[in-house]
């Protein structure tokens, strides 16, 4: 078997050395740790932006993979440090509903941090990513099990739901993120698409976004023309509003939170 | 033997989780593999940009590397995924001209990809990094050849030719790239300089660009006072415009496709 | 014992492909190498930033790591090629300040790098990264002691000093490096501070910046509302002025160089 992969998501940018002296924490605990780092870009303290990345991005790797995500506007006061089991995956990271997709999970299990054996020899009130995140991920890749972390932890931080309703015939949802592309990710998923409306084939779909109205969702970007506005399901299997060749936020002056309505037309 | 190094270039940006997916799909069918990213910041869609990049990156690395190469607005519809061997490595990308630094190889083998077993168990219509080229590149690190994935390609997509061409005893090319400090990088190789004006010392050579005429090569940036625009071979074999401490781009207004002349003056 | 880690410093930036090219030579010489990118987002030819992360940073990575730092605008001129053992790690750079940090050290070696077995078989005049440090780093990870490579310097080029300095009762410093999240870190460490004002607890200094006083250091980023202005002891060890869940940086005004002043109040 083959080690552990541990992907790394912060709001560290790359412009200081952050990101570069957790990489070398990890390595130090565990010097043939696998580190791939998800993104740095979340804006400074943005948990909800965070968590919506880390949903996004870890159905995509292994079983087994650790998430070590550090988002932490309350690093060093007494919110807690968090490891949790869920979806077959690790995830490590602060209690402020950052790890919100693993506690979803309703098998979930979460347990705090608190064995100083397994963090850094000094801890600072202000990096736990260096001092307390980065050796635990490493020390889960090394085997440790999250029991041994400390304490089961039975009410963790949530984030306030977000989960499409109904109004009527319409399902209705919201712009959760912008991918580089200036596609608008929503949380309308293909499992609460194909619960709401069973066996409606793409062509009858109707999406409504910013005064406008999509007829059908499409396969992919590169069948419609170039300037064309198409709805999609994207690779992470949200549903997606698109511009071919372009940036659709930027065109329909999208921002997050922007309903997103769909229906179903008559056959 | 060690491993293959695997290069990564993509116009994904680093905002998104898409560069740190295709790194784990990767590990997870090689977990061996040694994946080092060029750039993904590739201006989305551009290939002639990202063709460029990896024309000037690829030769600085070690035979049998493998390129793989996302930029892919096509993703989806029925452009055809290739990998080539050429000039000893490996590249691995869309059928988009992506790969025009392998096909100027005239020794070069390109083969379509289409075994479903060299691919992701599920393919998406959106993200072939992740679900076709970047398991196809892992597959080659681990030694499987482009003959196992699929037919043989012979008319793979080109890009438009741009070399330089002779105008009375000017040689006449263009600015191709412009990198992180401003230097303008052309068309203009040492081979194809040399070929031009053979046995013609650097002090020779006049430049004229943007409405300048720059005298003689120079050999490095710091040989001159800071402010000094100059021209020299840089250290991937073009000839540049630079400006010492400063970015000739912006003092010059630059653009892409800006001719760069070329003549040698009497002894 | 494991291989040691090299990180990597430079001014390359992320948008061409020069970090890229470095890693792979360093694979190339030393297959095994681990390599940790500490940032490439250092302003162009900027020095000082550059020595100042790498002191801020080196700290936190273990005993012989190879610390492979590359701005270096006198590339190809007579600027010499470093060397360093010091502080029980190894530095790499350009003989031009980059390596303040380790030549602080009393008990620090620094050779001059000369030996032509341990570069690239062919060295341009304008990327040493590639050609001269990348490759140096490799066989120093390799097991290459620094006298192998040339001989000893006992000159190399210090940065201009840049240590507080007593005023009456207050020590002053300043305003060295704005970090992602706008907090301003200083020259005042914590040794610097302990030095100066013996026994005094925290609650008791007064720090006097861009007109505003804050009286008390505090412990963390979170222990006041948002928008409060605190001064704090950082994860480096530095004395630093940060907004509560935003940027003081932007909030005062400060740029790099701005007086920091410090006095304990009386008990």
């Amino acid at each position: 078997v083959s080690d552990p992969l541990i992907t790394f998501l912060s709001d560290f940018g790359r412009e200081d050395w952050f990101v570069g002296v957790v990489h070398g924490v990890i390595h130090e605990h565990f010097p043939r740790a696998k580190v791939i780092d998800l993104t740095h870009e979340i804006p400074p303290g943005h948990v909800a932006h965070a968590a919506f990345v880390l949903e996004a991005a870890a159905p995509d790797f292994p079983p087994g993979t650790i998430h070590l995500a550090v988002v932490d506007p309350g690093v060093g006061t007494d919110r807690r440090a968090l490891a949790a089991a869920a979806r077959g995956q690790h995830f490590v990271g602060p209690d402020n509903g950052l790890l919100e997709w693993a506690l979803g999970d309703a098998a979930h299990r979460v347990h705090e941090i608190r064995e100083r054996r397994y963090l850094r020899s000094s801890v600072s009130p202000t990096f736990h990513g260096r001092d307390v995140f980065g050796p635990v991920a490493a020390h889960l890749a090394a085997g440790v099990r999250i029991e041994q972390l400390g304490p089961a932890v039975h009410d963790p931080e949530r984030l306030p739901p977000c989960a499409p309703r109904r109004e009527g015939s319409d399902l209705v949802g919201q712009v959760m993120f912008f991918d580089r592309f200036g596609n608008a990710l929503t949380n309308l998923t293909w499992r609460v698409l194909e619960s709401a409306f069973p066996g409606v084939p793409e062509g009858r779909f109707e999406v409504r976004v910013a005064g406008r109205t999509l007829r059908g969702l499409t396969r992919t970007y590169g069948h419609s023309a170039p300037g064309t506005l198409v709805a999609l399901m994207g690779s992470s299997g949200r549903l997606e509003i698109a511009q071919v060749g372009g940036d659709a936020a930027a065109r329909l002056g999208l921002g997050a939170g922007d309903a997103v309505r769909v229906t179903a037309t008559e056959a």
